[in-house]
């Protein structure tokens, strides 16, 4: 077998067999097979396309070319969550102590921030004290006693990806269904779940920009997790304006522990109900989605789902007072209402351009290696179809720096559309696929 | 202007324009687009094609992309001549001597051999003294003085053809018209004609392999040399045998003596004829093709081009005693006939396989740094149609390995296929596009 042929064949649109993907993976990962011979393949597979047996023999490949975490001491059913990622996106840290409030195992490992989107590590990192370095031993060892764990990606999981992920960006070849579904499964399955629960975004500040390409990845997910015999239940969700009112670090860690309080915007309230629903579901715990709903909010109306929080934090080293009085949260340097020049209703939000500002500001990196600022930020007091009078409040800066403060307040304002005409509310909920 | 979008347009399917395609070639060329970049690029060309002023303007970047030769000195018509190469393609030795004793300046770079195929330049240097690593002003001045000159590539022509090339070589894209007839054309207007006449060989000893793709291939070329302002007119050889009756070195320069004496093989006579009588009228000579072809005949019977060619060998610092007395040159250490064990007709030869053969016995490279072999190859007493008895010779090996002489006679008998029916001659040129 070598490179050349499997090339090849994937130029002439024939199917690779599991032989062929597995000599690929792995000789890449290696550094047998260069660059510019995957190069070649991954635009052979974008234009050509891939058999759905295609891509799961990719995404297993890609998941065990590394360490791949071995949960099985947890239980039978170790759920596992994904968002295809948006802006201001907070739900694993008000929904996983929900669900392990219900007795549903949670052990998470996140990813950092980079470019316009946040990561649930920095944010966790937020909180003074809070330890997302563990060794695998402790993490689990964390569940078994606490019944959840959230940490960083210490592991080497799905290296393939990784490297493969790297060069798709730096050859325009990263927006293709086929490579994105199996790039978020493979990680998945490398985290050690059996059973996933994937929220797929859909707009304009999401990797998908329209709801039939969003389907299209959730039924190329599905049946990579049917074949690879890991069920998997796809979300798809608006994404067409930021999740709740806040985007940054310590921002939206203040949002969260409001939520768990009680108080949740209504947003990310429908988000939280519909994915935990499902994973209570999927970790046999509740076959009834209506009913598991109603646990959940029983489970934040009796405070359970706030005091497994405060568990999570204390128990990985966290300063709970922070949490039990968030006025200890430092505030940036300069904090600056920015009002409406108009009246009307809210028509669109950019949200990519908010969390672009965000990122800006300081909230999260452009390189890799950039150091985050975790006061900084913005809260968004308007959104899609919310009425608006002329200098009502529109949002809040929370920056460290004038200069940076002074360009944010003049974008943020571009960042919202206003019409006369009565906008309805968004639907936030766009399809469930399983 | 930057290389992801130029990717994005081609993997788009949207025509590059000349300013794109210019960043490309000289980018890559630099080394600023790095390998995996040009990779997917090629790919994505190679599946989704280009137009005819992209394929141009491609050609054009690669033979403007380091030194172009200028043979303005030698006149206003300067016609070269290329063929895609074949298995005992002797054709330049023999016929550029007739066109240069007809008048048409010559001033030709030939190639090494790489592979199953065999270079020009290697055959020159099987003649003891022969020089073919002459400055461009030695060059130019030859030509003045006799009106011929053959050399190997000195300048560094077209070095991102070279680059490029190397790539598609390592990530399978190699068989692709339109960056086949990019590569071609490039290197023959950076070699200074602005006439050309290509040979486009069809067939199992050919890199085309069907009619179509020949006849594809040259309208490619064509359409290339309009567009760039270089007449170009093709022939299409037949290339399922190989031409004339030796393949090696010292084997074919004999050949060509001979054939330059008036003993010419059929099918080689009716090659040089075609393309001469074409590169006559290109150089504004003759307008008659059929007038051409009786000139050229005229030519050899007189003893004109056999006297160019010793002129030119000589000029050179070739040893000519050895063109006047072919005895002269060494044999192989075995030169060993191989008989025929059935009767028939010759229904197929094996060209590519007899190239390997050849290559094999040393007379080829299989990497560019290989030393050659000048007196080993192979020849054929039987081509396609000829009627053979049992016992009758089918050709004779030249070897100077006893193990390889062994492997070569077994191999050779496999390249000849008969038939008891009665096989009818094949046509030698199949026809000719301008």
């Amino acid at each position: 077998m070598n490179i050349l042929d499997i090339i090849c064949k994937k130029r002439d649109k024939k199917e690779l067999n599991k032989e062929e993907i597995d000599f690929f993976v792995k000789g890449y990962t290696k550094g047998e097979i260069t660059d510019y011979q995957a190069s070649a393949l991954i635009m052979a597979i974008y234009l050509n396309g891939m058999s759905n047996k295609e891509i799961t023999n990719l995404t297993l490949a890609m998941a065990y070319s590394g360490e791949v975490l071995d949960l099985s001491k947890l239980g039978e059913n170790v759920v596992d969550k994904h968002s295809t990622g948006g802006i201001g996106d907070k739900i694993t840290l008000i929904l996983m102590p929900i669900i392990s409030a219900l007795g549903v195992p949670v052990a998470k490992m996140s990813g950092r921030g980079l470019g316009f989107t946040g990561g649930t590590v920095d944010k966790l990192e937020s909180i003074p004290g809070y330890n997302t370095q563990l060794s695998i031993d402790e993490f689990i060892e964390n569940v078994k006693k606490i019944g959840i764990s959230l940490m960083g990606q210490t592991l080497n999981l799905a290296p393939a990806d990784k490297k493969l992920y790297s060069l798709r960006d730096s050859i325009s070849c990263v927006e293709n269904i086929p490579l994105i579904a199996s790039s978020i499964m493979s990680k998945k399955i490398a985290a050690g779940a059996n059973k996933i629960v994937l929220e797929v975004t859909v707009g304009n500040g999401a990797f998908m920009k329209n709801i039939n390409d969003a389907r299209k990845l959730s039924e190329t997910m599905i049946s990579i997790g049917k074949l690879a015999g890991k069920e998997t239940v796809c979300i798809l969700t608006n994404m067409d304006e930021p999740l709740g009112y806040s985007i940054g670090n310590t921002l939206e860690v203040i949002e969260a522990i409001e939520a768990l309080q009680g108080d949740m915007e209504d947003d990310v309230k429908e988000v939280v109900m519909e994915l935990g629903s499902y994973m209570i579901k999927l970790a046999g715990c509740g076959d009834n989605i209506e009913d598991n709903k109603q646990r959940m909010l029983e489970c934040i109306d009796s405070g359970n789902a706030y005091m497994k929080f405060l568990e999570l934090i204390q128990n990985q080293g966290g300063d709970i007072t922070y949490i039990n009085d968030i006025s200890k949260f430092e505030n940036a340097k300069y904090v600056v209402p920015v009002h409406t020049e108009n009246s009307g209703f809210v028509k669109n939000i950019d949200a990519e351009k908010l969390g672009k500002i965000s990122c800006y500001l300081g909230a999260g990196r452009v390189k890799k290696e950039d150091d985050i600022d975790y006061q900084v930020g913005l809260i968004i007091n308007k959104k899609i179809g919310d009425k608006v009078e002329n200098n009502d409040v529109l949002g809040i800066i929370h920056a460290n720096d004038e200069e940076k403060l002074k360009k944010a307040i003049d974008e943020f304002k571009e960042c919202f559309q206003l019409t006369e005409d009565y906008v309805e509310k968004p639907k936030v909920i766009l399809g469930i696929i399983f």
